[in-house]
């Protein structure tokens, strides 16, 4: 095992471990290159082949101790039957759910089947991957993928989800039920076609009110965690539930994450938790600022010090981000920590 | 006075005094009906009468303890020279700040002018009012009016902003400055002309990196405030620093402001604060249902009994907010508490 898995096992590492949240993007030639190729995003997704290629090509160029498999939150409202496609500069579209009945046409049945091309890119990823480096699957929180179906798409400040919990708060626990069991196999199923270690993305979970944040967000959490663990207890699961500030450390004892990751708005140094930390550098001064970049994230090393931490960012690269940059980035997280 | 200057004077008020952060606004058909006879938004803004009726609007039908005098955060930058306009449906557009060129070009000197249309707003507002009802005065705080100065545009993440502070710090260090000097005068000059109290929105201060917090959000309110104050010791200003979440009381610590307005995602009842607490029932909760919105107030009333609170919503009022559910909410909370 590398640093990785290590530092989950609860073993000492000689550094920190790092990947990047979408380390595998736009700002990459070669990923471009494949992009290309397919029309619609979501083929992409579902090339095992392509999907395979791209999943590598930032651990060949920049050497992260973790890949994350290329593919995308929304395959799983996909994969039960939802119209889902990629507006280019509008980001994604959605059939919205309305009623009950477009709740019961959900058909996690048909799932695994669908969904066979992420796990066969998985398998490929994981044979091609040097053992030394972890392989993560991922899935969107219920609520997150939730707040794209009611809406319909993104890029909104997905108030019509919001409303659901006042207007429909039966309709919003049917979805996350549904959602959550979805999730649940989604995730399962990648560690079974070989991913090491899960993340669970809750994008949007900073926008639900507290006094729905059990219902919403971390009881969500803690059934879906609980039941991908009592299948598979071996296999680390970070959560990200984005917003949450400094109630991440309630979260995180409620849900028994065995990692958090802290979006760039938090002071990561001050929670105190448990579990691992992971985060948080801003994925904007490392677009803006090389000098920027080694200077904070040599300072984020240093106040994590003695801590189980994973270096990452606070969110996904953004598509500018000169290469370089995160050249530099890495050269300097591969050095052990002295 | 009435019980909403009453409450920030310390003394003793017989039930929580209220108003809502946009209550003169488009879910009110007097207020459709003034709008349409104006082209431009900020035209609304600038005519003192038409500005004077739609303030009154929502104080004549519902009876809330303040009005707020129908403005924008927007003239501001507009009154130092930078062109804004508004674009149905898409948010306001204002002349991007691009170099130290364009910040040389702001031009506090023309302020007093251009916005005197707002201050004969509030004079002839103040003198209609009645005497327990207070008028608030407002100014957007340095932050979040930069966003939309950098940016050139709202609806959007404000990443151009947010760069802003690692590519050109100085620059975005200057145009801070240039704000907050021009939000002081415009502060003092509201109350010169009959504000009874203020509210400094810091819409986007959720955005900001922690480690920036001090720079861009709380130092800046900080020097804001005290300059206010020692211009005009006796006024109460409530602060908006809109996605702090568990921070708040850092900020309101560290910038003295006598009333904090709080969200709706957080939990205003575990806020530990010597100030006052504005907040934070939930607009759309508001918008979505009459009887959900009068168990939220009771119970928000029940918890905030005993501490210095003001019953607000956690943002705007939306447009599609039904007026009936405004009177319920409104009649509610002009009972005494028991």
């Amino acid at each position: 095992m590398g640093v990785f898995l290590d530092l989950f096992a609860g073993k000492t590492v000689e550094r920190p471990p790092f990947w990047f949240m979408r380390q595998a993007g736009r700002y990459m030639a070669e990923y471009r290159a494949v992009r290309a190729e397919v029309g619609d995003f979501l083929d992409l997704c579902y090339s095992p082949k392509k999907a395979t290629e791209v999943t590598l090509q930032p651990i060949q160029r920049f050497g992260m101790d973790a890949a994350i498999i290329f593919s995308d939150i929304l395959v799983v409202p996909h994969a039960l039957g939802s119209a889902v496609h990629f507006e280019k500069g509008e980001g994604p579209r959605v059939e919205p759910v309305k009623n009950g009945a477009d709740i019961a046409r959900l058909d996690e049945s048909k799932m695994p089947g669908k969904l066979a091309p992420v796990y066969e890119a998985i398998a490929a990823t994981r044979a091609s991957l040097p053992k030394d480096i972890a392989l993560i699957g991922f899935a969107g929180a219920p609520w997150t993928l939730a707040c794209y179906m009611l809406e319909g798409r993104g890029k909104t400040d997905f108030s019509t989800a919001r409303r659901a919990a006042y207007t429909t708060p039966s309709l919003l626990a049917a979805l996350i039920g549904v959602l959550s069991s979805a999730v649940v196999e989604h995730l399962c199923a990648q560690v079974e076609a070989g991913a090491d270690a899960l993340q669970l993305f809750d994008t949007w979970a900073g926008l639900v009110p507290v006094s729905q944040r059990e219902a919403l967000i971390t009881g969500p959490a803690r059934a879906v965690i609980a039941e991908v663990k009592r299948r598979h207890p071996q296999v680390p699961i970070i959560a990200f539930p984005k917003g949450l500030g400094l109630d991440l450390p309630h979260y995180a004892q409620s849900t028994q994450a065995d990692g958090l990751s802290v979006d760039m708005q938090t002071d990561i140094t001050s929670l105190n938790v448990a579990c691992v930390l992971q985060g948080n550098l801003d994925p904007l001064l490392l677009a803006s600022s090389r000098e920027g970049t080694l200077r904070e994230a040599t300072r984020l090393r240093e106040a994590m010090a003695g801590t189980r931490f994973v270096f990452n960012l606070g969110h996904g690269i953004v598509p500018d981000t000169p290469v370089e940059h995160v050249t530099a980035l890495s050269e300097l997280l591969l050095q052990k920590v002295a």
